[in-house]
């Protein structure tokens, strides 16, 4: 027997599929969907309906936007000369907060990832040569994570890069502002021995 | 300047707004939903919607149905006689997941809880009163939680119900199945020694 409505456990179910959501989080959340006001209720529905009608990618740097091409792209001020390339549209919201880079992004939607079956021609890499060889870019910095395949995908992209003798950087590694050296771990310490400064 | 578009922006606020929900967690719920199929999304929206539409509560019992009558109190085999008072639908599952219970039950939708400004005509009180008052309940069985707040609504429902002349119980306190001796709280180990049965 249902001791629940049908209609409660099929919202439970569709908040069970979400990343990091399990059954007895999605029944409260469920739940509180029905404390909603009909207004609330049909304002959350509609937002879910209209990222998947309203976003699309930039032609340009293949971030996602609503607009025919995104506002960093659109931009004039910023200095479309360097380019940084990310991981995923999180990492330009985490660049920007930095507030200090003044260039246009690429981002490619992904890492190369054998083992979870994520090819070279799966993330936008060609995008990424077809707008470098294109010309008007003076450096790309490279700024996938500092994981195995961040790392895998950044040499792999900057070796395509060579040929077309642009300035390719990646960003420094070290210990994180803040830290302390002791939780610091052997491979960032000795990243940040290597890349050492004159002060 | 926008570095995420507007729509993803308010979805973020839209799951944001969910009880423990963080400001973290939701983005990537609303990325998470950006990698949907187009039919994902919209049976998502569809629940949330189909919950505010088709959810009411029973007229006898007062849980969340979508039928006329809840499948509970339009069951021939269960025992009306015996009406379990909860605070919340949460504890009919709850208490149905015991497979012990043959009763009814009675869902106030809260407790009194003078602080956070819920009296006794905030939740359904009255409703159990008429329905115990119309006849045929031998045995009100107090579930609401063992807390500050459940045990003075118990309480407060259990002097409304003397002049009635039926059998008011509580659930029994103690300490629970399969927990160890030295963890249990002290109130807790006190209620299960003054309970205790022979055996």
């Amino acid at each position: 027997m249902r001791y629940i409505p049908l209609a409660l456990e099929r919202l439970t179910e569709q908040f069970a599929r979400l990343p990091g959501i399990g059954g007895k989080t999605a029944q409260r959340l469920a739940f509180h969907v029905l404390s909603m006001t009909q207004e609330e209720a049909s304002s959350f529905a509609e937002s879910i309906l209209e990222v998947k009608r309203s976003i699309r990618t930039c032609p340009i740097c293949q971030n996602l936007t609503d607009e025919e091409i995104c506002p960093i792209c659109a931009d004039p001020e910023r200095d479309h000369g360097v380019v940084c390339v990310v991981a995923d549209p999180k990492d330009v919201v985490a660049m920007e907060r930095a507030r200090e880079y003044q260039g246009v992004y690429h981002v490619l939607h992904g890492v190369i990832s054998p083992l979870n079956r994520v090819g070279v021609d799966d993330i936008r890499i060609r995008e990424l040569l077809t707008r470098v060889g294109e010309g008007g870019i003076r450096e790309v910095i490279m700024a996938t994570n500092p994981d195995t395949e961040g790392e895998a995908t950044a040499m792999y992209i900057s070796r395509l890069l060579r040929p077309l003798e642009i300035k390719v950087t990646r960003l420094a590694y070290g210990i994180p502002v803040g830290s302390q050296l002791e939780y610091a771990d052997e491979v960032t310490l000795l990243r940040a021995l290597e890349g050492r400064q004159e002060i």
